[in-house]
């Protein structure tokens, strides 16, 4: 497949969260989103309001991220930002799960939290962020087991708030394990064309950008934004 | 003053906020807590029974952070995680404040995601995080105002996951501001007994650190942590 075959524009999940970025620049990339045709705008749930508003009317999701990006809060805060998030308006949720459950062996404790917020997310795809940089080969296959048994519609390597993002061999490992049919979501760091199709191929189905615009006309963004 | 008449423990909130932080970690800082008869142990919503459990019979406060680190999510759950920790046994919270609508000129807004927390707490001290390496002279002036007004326990310098933690301006602008009755905590960076010293002579009166140990003791720490 060249790169030319491929609809970049549909894998973009156009992405601020910065916890400084302001109102314009959440405008912007709404705008941009229309303008390029993006999958979604994903933000922090305090501009959920702000990009429903500005989406309506166009194909593009409106997706928000929760316990956003530490993932240690407590699950039923998870779980009523995720509902509070779908009532103001996400049509998209992306949760990170809790890390040092998981490093502590709490494996019933992770995927309670996991299973807590994709019910209550009802018929919304979740996305379980695993911030792969932080987690062992066996502990990324371990959660994408779990994600598989929960029937997630995703799983999404990174917050870009951590240690490292993306990786084709965290993207080739979470594809393996959960099989052709589940999501999977490269994020953190993909700020080209060239990047972006190395991560399709090496199995992703969403690129979670700060960069779509430069992703999808092919060129070089100086951005060291997510 | 001299630092031998600064009871430095008294000061101190011992902090882990890292997202792999393991429940053994978290209990060993619990148990220096109890050793050293720090003022509080802080920690993420979800470490709060744990934490609760762990300092069971002690003076030791349970501190949790509330849509921490960014404190971009929605007011709803911020409100939520707030009363959720307090139930689960947090008697003191630390909330961090909205910086993307405050850069958005949004001030009411930032007011009234400040004061809905404060009104979850009830009687539980409320902390309100500025971010202060994210702002200017103004904006610490403007949000101390707001917390002076809702009439907030303390106002607090730093998550520790931004650009910078805390400094001799932000710590002595915001005493001034604020005036002699509130708190003050300084937090991010301060990782010995000197630092400790020069943020309590600035109007500090509180601390908020892993290093806790290495300040009472009056050793240097090799730590790279908050």
């Amino acid at each position: 497949m060249t790169s030319k075959s491929i609809d970049f524009a549909h894998y973009i999940d156009h992405t601020l969260l910065s916890m400084n970025a302001t109102e314009d620049q959440i405008i912007k990339i709404c705008q941009e989103a229309r303008d390029n045709n993006f999958y979604a705008v994903c933000v922090n749930s305090g501009y959920v309001p702000l990009v429903t508003e500005k989406l309506k009317g166009s194909n593009v999701k409106v997706c928000s991220v929760i316990g956003f990006p530490l993932g240690a809060g407590l699950t039923s805060s998870k779980v009523f930002e995720a509902k509070a998030a779908i009532d103001a308006g996400a049509q998209e949720i992306d949760m990170v799960i809790n890390v040092g459950w998981l490093k502590s062996k709490k494996t019933d404790a992770v995927k309670q939290d996991i299973a807590a917020v994709y019910h209550a997310c009802g018929t919304v795809p979740l996305k379980v962020i695993l911030e792969t940089c932080l987690l062992t080969e066996d502990e990324i296959i371990q959660v994408c087991q779990m994600c598989r048994e929960i029937n997630v519609a995703f799983v999404k390597t990174s917050t870009g708030f951590s240690t490292g993002g993306a990786t084709v061999e965290a993207v080739s490992l979470m594809r393996e394990t959960v099989g052709p049919n589940m999501g999977v979501k490269a994020s953190g760091g993909v700020r080209d064309q060239a990047t972006a199709k190395v991560m399709i191929d090496a199995g992703a189905t969403r690129i979670g950008t700060s960069s779509g615009v430069s992703i999808v006309s092919g060129t070089k963004t100086t951005s060291n934004g997510y």
